[in-house]
């Protein structure tokens, strides 16, 4: 199709009949878009003590390591989700195990589920939005080259839940972590 | 404002240029809706060995019981619009004490959240949403007019919860329990 013209659509501000908050109506048409937070899933999969990362090669920052993340589609599952992003950016097939943690980011409108995962089969290679993907211990983990703060939050929290057992899933960033600048898009 | 004539907005079905999926767009003006799922978020809130429920004075499923939940807003972290959604529907004030379970309805592309709760003051009263709320020990449930099966699902994690002192979050229904028709529309 042609490229539309994207001044158009939702682009004015109103208290649309019956509701009580401002949504963005288009002039034109009418049309109310009730927008809604975005739902981000993706998963820190593990083979035997290591944790498969992901080197972005689109923008926000390409060239950063990365867990397998994205949003989440329509009519998919939030574990489905995590699979789809676990086999698109690494090739990889993982195995859900529970939820690590929830990550809110209301500046973005963005809300991440991160899921615990195990690798079962260790062949993984880069898909079509990473440069390289890997399998790092610890004290490999490219920690200068990180993508987005809450990378760093769900590998500490994964090497804490490993370390104590306690499977409650996270809520916010691990404590003695700093919050960083909010994540530009994703995780 | 005026009525908007609802048959307008994004309407025609095609995947716009660089995407890979079908999108929504409207036919007038161009514009593309990138829908997403919604976050529906909710609490199930203890006071002792009761939990608190409300009854539905809204469709659907007017006259049912529920817990406190509804669709997560813009900008808010998931914990606070599970506090929110407690204040407007039972005037309850809240504390989170972790996550009880994530139930997805990919059918309806919906993520429920659901909290436990602690109830911070047991004076609690119907918000405009309500015909009446109540604090319930497990006998006293009204089970046979309980709105959405993920409300009876969420009741019964919580119950497993608290007998095994198992806190990782729930993923999907418990085991035994039916998965019912998908709730119409959010807890």
């Amino acid at each position: 199709m042609t490229e539309p013209d994207r001044r158009t659509g939702p682009s004015v501000r109103a208290i649309p009949e019956g509701d009580n908050r401002e949504r963005m109506i288009c002039a034109e048409c009418g049309y109310i878009l009730y927008d809604n937070p975005k739902i981000v899933v993706g998963s820190v999969v593990r083979w035997g003590d290591k944790v498969l990362l992901c080197r972005r090669s689109i923008e926000p920052r390409r060239g950063f390591w990365t867990l397998p993340a994205g949003y989440l589609e329509l009519n998919e599952s939030t574990s489905a989700g995590a699979r789809r992003e676990a086999w698109e950016e690494a090739r990889a097939t993982i195995e859900i195990e529970g939820l690590l943690a929830i990550y809110d980011i209301p500046r973005l409108s963005q809300v991440q589920l991160v899921y615990r995962a195990r690798l079962v089969d260790p062949a993984v290679e880069p898909g079509p939005e990473s440069l390289e993907v890997g399998l790092f211990g610890w004290d490999e983990i490219p920690w200068d080259d990180i993508a987005f703060p809450s990378v760093r939050w769900a590998l500490h929290h994964e090497r804490e839940a490993q370390a104590t057992g306690d499977l409650a899933a996270r809520i916010g960033l691990p404590p003695g972590l700093p919050p960083g600048p909010a994540a530009p898009q994703g995780l």
